[in-house]
């Protein structure tokens, strides 16, 4: 039985199936008169939870470690949120309903809030408001929901989706793998296989209905395949896919202490996107060269007031004490377009992504918010090699007074006595064409450009990404988008000065020949990117690549383009 | 006591005031029993509103010609249409309801959707609907709608807001000039106002409040100054003015018959963006040489079913027997961002500009409605000089796939046996930063382009100009726009193809210098604005623009580039 789903996370897997069914928790509304007697039953349901997830939380840590178990301590706090729980509370008081059907609202209203943003952070915020409610109604259901830590030999998990609790109780010992019925790639499951390094596959769509518990499977995690009761010369195949999947894994490992350096000698920065300093230690296991893009609005995101001075001051010191000396390019708040803030009331736009985001408000109408975010780096650049980076600039004067506010701010924490790196760089994003096709202005004022391909492309595009009818446009291959991204870095060399890439297409192994190419100093991606590009581009000569670049310039076609890089990696 | 309003059509205007006050209809919800007894008294305000629309009709005919009777002809009509006046009807059956509250209710739902839209034609059918809601509003509340046909002296109309019956019904022999509280520079009455040729002030907030019947007042149109009762020096002062603005516009009319020609004697095609072939008469008052921009979509607005081949056939042909021979440039369906049909279902879109419109419909899901066009406009072609134009290209696939329907449809006509023009020009329009910037590529296959300002700007500076937080980014005279402009015109010339310009851009008096200095070859714009820009063509050099295009393309802000040109017309 073959199922074709969507590849999660590389990797080969040969198991017997653990179906992991989770209850079905569907309250019907009921009117109930002893409105006392309901929330009482509420309490003592979120009480059960609590106690379920104490135990689940010193397991995972007692067998998996402290971030594993922090998923728990998180989804503990969830529990106590007043927030979410008055809420639940007060509908049941107010609307005379039973709790498990109210409950069932609230956090339908929340997760449709969440997971409408288009951002990994809230989608994962959403995936955990998920599961916890889950978890409260199966008590008040008199459902149970399945414990993976009893699970003691190998198999892979087939399974409608996972849970983050899910996640979190999976053990690398025993679950070599997991298959679900949907899912596409940036969801939950799917990005915490990757995190975990388990192979997995996902919207296989009916894969749960159709196996048994204990029946053999093989699956590819890359190619999204997955056969049910294969044969014995699939079993070969798998088991010799398996053994070249691990050997490319040694081979990549061995690239984790070397320089990033091309076949003709050239040194080039591979470095990594961050959101929190939790990240941190990715970038060390996987060799990476600093933070090319620390995303500091999760730190906004993750709280229902803008964070203080102090705390932001804290995260930023981990991350620049955690890379030890490496470059660390922190970019300002990036909020707006399609990511809100409780506590910032924006007006509804009509196009969130041709309005008022990021640099823009911070000049603007949240000053204050900037400014203390700017004292906060200030203060933490005495801890390592930080670089300021501002998203969104499309004119000068926006430029100008970003950095007119950031040295101001230098000068009052420096009259009051504290100490301001003298050496921190200050540059910008280049993710709106204006400022990009007037590169060479901007090149004489910033310090170093990182160029925001997933927002430079869908402006230049003319095209949102995240909508499906136009998604065709979505091309970082247009010869277009090429000869932007080669302005953008012929500018900066002109004066003197560097250029990154943090976008999405920096870690693309199509793109990669591409833009060494070009010339891209810096290459800022996922962790997990970082040996594949750092082993690509060992293979690479930069001159001959730079002959392929300038061919790929003049070609009409994001399809001519790739048919030129295939060739020339031939 | 003087005024400061937005200038809304040029002229000064001396004369007294009459004030238009409209009756105050504010209807009062009231639960009714007697269903088809209140049927019947909305139906006779209906009866009574017909009459009396009849009545100003033929008055406006025998005074002020055919076009300003047809508004009331559009009103008869809308009495008459059941999609509006059934859901008065079924409102008041179905939530028993006085009609007059039901009227209300239902104007402001179409008087909203309509206005929501970023489109001159859809805010006029909003300012229709209002007017004829009024009418039968007035009739059921016992008020009455003031008549100015009855007007036979010279005035100054002071209002709270002109509607259209009020505009249909100005006699320009009498009224002088108009002044308002409300409005903007795309207002009904405002544009009305430059059609009519009609000094108009508008935006200034309480004037109707603040003046008398019968006091003298000056106005000056361009800056939006108004002074009630003023010195005999303001009265010199306004006569002054007045005899200036009376000569400028005789200078001006010289040039209705001139060709276009800069001082040193290069020829430039001066054009007119029309969007019904009601328009072409102003094209021919005011000298232009053709049509750069026939917004076809306007056929598709105003109404109910996409409109037949029979039907686009005779409004094509209509505009290209019009020009008798000048070429006529005719963009092919330019739907979705803002632009709805009611018969196109399109899904949500967190941001429209970015999304599934115009062409990329039409190569899409709506290929149907857009053979329809194509083959109605080859059937057109062979009555003038038709060129097609495709809005929204982003990749040269598009183009590719626009023009092979386009060839599909023609084979099928003359298979036929139905005449086809040989000489259609097939262009497109450059409003997508991805097309422009590869416009080389794109310039051996379309034969010419059309830059459309109004989008190219807005995805270029990635700012929604509708968007008052951002609409400081939406710079025409930014040197980023200047470049991509540049870009095109270039790439057009080296394949010996042509560049126009149809986006507001083409006929600003700021722009114009530095569009001459960069070899644009036709400039498309408003009617009324190809006098003054053959005007000052006449006075440019364009070896001399040719520098200071030069210069512009070097700077790094707009103000520089605002200054620079200022400076070069001094």
């Amino acid at each position: 039985m073959k199922f074709n789903g969507i590849g999660a996370s590389n990797g080969i897997a040969i198991a017997h199936i653990y179906k992991l069914e989770h209850p079905v928790l569907a309250p019907v509304k009921k009117d109930i008169t002893d409105v006392d007697a309901e929330i009482a039953r509420f309490d003592s349901a979120i009480d059960k939870s609590q106690g379920e997830l104490e135990r689940i939380r010193d397991n995972a840590m007692a067998k998996m470690g402290k971030e594993k178990a922090d998923v728990f301590n998180a989804h503990l706090l969830m529990l106590a949120d007043p927030e979410f729980m008055d809420a639940v509370r007060a509908k049941v008081r107010n609307e005379k309903v039973n709790s498990d059907f109210a409950l069932k609202e609230v956090a339908t209203m929340f997760i449709t809030m969440f997971e409408g943003m288009d951002n990994e952070y809230m989608r994962e915020r959403a995936a955990d408001i998920k599961d916890v409610s889950s978890r409260v109604l199966a008590h008040l259901l008199g459902k149970t929901i399945p414990d993976l830590t009893l699970i003691d030999q190998e198999v892979v998990i087939v399974a409608d989706d996972l849970t983050p609790s899910d996640t979190a109780q999976l053990n690398k010992k025993f679950v070599k793998g997991f298959a679900t019925n949907i899912g596409g790639r940036t969801s939950h499951s799917a990005i915490m296989a990757r995190s975990l390094e388990i192979p997995a596959t996902v919207g296989l769509k009916n894969i749960l209905e159709s196996v048994e518990a204990g029946q053999v499977v093989v699956m590819n995690g890359e190619t999204g395949e997955v056969i049910v009761e294969p044969s014995d010369d699939e079993v070969k195949e798998y088991q010799k896919a398996a053994i070249a999947f691990n050997e490319l894994k040694a081979m990549l490992a061995k690239f984790k202490d070397q320089p990033t350096v091309t076949a003709d000698g050239h040194h080039l920065e591979l470095v990594a996107n961050i959101g929190t300093p939790n990240d941190i230690e990715g970038i060390i296991n996987n060799g990476g060269e600093g933070v090319g893009l620390y995303r500091t609005e999760f730190l906004y995101m993750d709280a229902s007031v803008a964070p203080s001075e102090e705390e932001q001051y804290q995260a930023y010191k981990a991350v620049l004490e955690g890379m030890a000396g490496k470059p660390v390019v922190v970019r300002t708040l990036d909020i707006g377009g399609d990511k809100k803030l409780p506590y910032l009331p924006l007006p509804h736009e009509e196009n969130p992504f041709l309005g008022y985001r990021a640099l823009r408000m911070c000049i603007g109408d949240f000053k204050d918010i900037f400014n203390t975010q700017l004292r906060a780096l200030l203060r933490a650049s005495v801890h390592g090699n930080l670089k300021i980076m501002f998203p969104m600039v499309t004119i000068l004067p926006e430029f100008r007074a970003a950095k007119e506010m950031l040295l101001e701010q230098k000068a009052a924490l420096l009259a009051e006595g504290i100490a301001v790196s003298e050496d921190i760089e200050v540059g910008m994003m280049m993710e709106v064409p204006a400022s990009a096709i007037l590169a060479d202005q901007f090149a004489k004022e910033a310090d170093f450009f990182s160029i925001g391909t997933n927002d430079l492309i869908g402006y230049t595009m003319a095209a949102d990404r995240m909508n499906q009818k136009v998604s065709y446009l979505y091309q970082p291959y247009n010869p277009s988008i090429l000869r932007v991204v080669k302005g953008i870095i012929d500018a900066s060399h002109a004066e003197g000065k560097w250029t990154g890439m943090c976008g999405e297409m920096a870690g693309d192994l199509t793109a990669i020949p591409l833009l060494v190419g070009l010339g891209l100093d810096e290459f800022s991606m996922s962790a997990s990117s970082i040996l594949p590009a750092r082993e690509l581009m060992s293979r690479l000569s930069k001159a001959e690549m730079e002959k392929v670049a300038e061919q790929a310039l003049q070609m009409g076609t994001a399809e001519e383009v790739v048919e030129l890089v295939n060739n020339a990696l031939k």
